[in-house]
């Protein structure tokens, strides 16, 4: 299943990298827990590092009732571009101009808009803890009436996305093949450290964490 | 040396993890490589991820003279909204509330101008290179006039700049901490893989690669 394209998600370079399969999204959605939620506010651009959740095919994002992002989509809802990038290396070419980033980048645009339904709210913040550890909504204690109340959910519909991805080495131009300088690409990853347990909690960490 | 809050780096919630100080603002800049550039583009905000780099008070993104985000800056510039976030951990607490994520994330905005002085586009284009190991640009091939005339380079004053950062382990409710859920932070890094050379590049790596 492809998103079909439109004028937000096609690009006037770099083609070759764009992508509009579901699969790949989703998998990029699913692999991180940040994205960067762009809107405008006062006819200027805010992009705020957010927490998200994915069900199916919508996006779930969640914040303060009294923050701005949240508080301007409260009647009809909020124009969005979410953006979730993953850095997978840094890729050295012969030139400056061939230098890159090894990445996967979904950008999904669109509406959002507050979740109203108390059943869904609850869901879309069960995603999101289980999304920080799969498992870890059933190991802690969900939102009191009041805490509900400070808790604000946007919903977006994935219709509107674009996915581009990198990988590999360097795309050298062939003249400069013969330079002397090393080429190639280093590869990142992002990884766990021992879990440092809370005050008063036992060493051994829940199965769900790595 | 501190800058100076304004109505768009100041927040109607988690004040107290607010700072304005330039020494945080630049440790997270120059640990960092990868922003979140917004702008706004025919109403709607993008969120596009961007390679910058640091020279003194001044950030720098490069990117395609065709690209649409260069494009609307070629007059007057661009309001743009560039976000650098580092991901440090995750931080499980005993309620679904208050789980969170450890992060150091730098806010800057204004108004972007495309570099016109050739000098100052090198010395950025430079330094965007030295971001990605320090001392690469020395050991590479500056660009052509060709590749000069298809690359745009946009500077942005850090005048207007917030940096919030979150560190260690829950901030539970005092009623929650006898409750069965393990709490605590679970650390994360990036960390380098092996260098992987190019076709016909030994596998030595330079002294500049981790």
């Amino acid at each position: 299943m492809n998103f079909a394209p439109t004028p937000r998600t096609t690009s006037l370079r770099s083609p070759e990298k764009l992508r509009y399969d579901k699969a790949t999204a989703y998998d990029v959605l699913d692999a991180a827990h940040i994205c960067h939620l762009g809107y405008v506010h006062d006819g200027t651009p805010r992009v705020l590092p957010t927490a998200y959740a994915r069900i199916d095919d919508r996006l779930y994002f969640h914040g303060s009732t009294g923050s701005r992002a949240f508080l301007s989509a409260r009647d009809e809802g909020v124009e969005v571009c979410a953006t979730v990038t993953i850095e997978d290396g840094i890729v050295f070419a012969r030139s400056w101009f061939h230098h890159s980033v090894n990445y996967r980048c979904v950008m999904a645009h669109g509406r959002a808009r507050l979740v109203q339904d108390p059943d869904r709210r609850l869901q879309a913040l069960a995603a999101m803890i289980d999304t920080l550890a799969d498992g870890r909504s059933a190991d802690s204690r969900p939102p009191s009436a009041k805490e509900l109340a400070q808790t604000a959910v946007l919903e977006l519909a994935l219709t509107e996305v674009s996915v581009k991805v990198r990988r590999g080495g360097p795309n050298d131009d062939a003249e400069d093949l013969s330079l002397p300088h090393w080429a190639g690409h280093l590869p990142l990853a992002t990884v766990a450290g021992e879990p440092v347990p809370d005050t008063g909690i036992g060493v051994r960490p829940p199965p769900y964490l790595p």
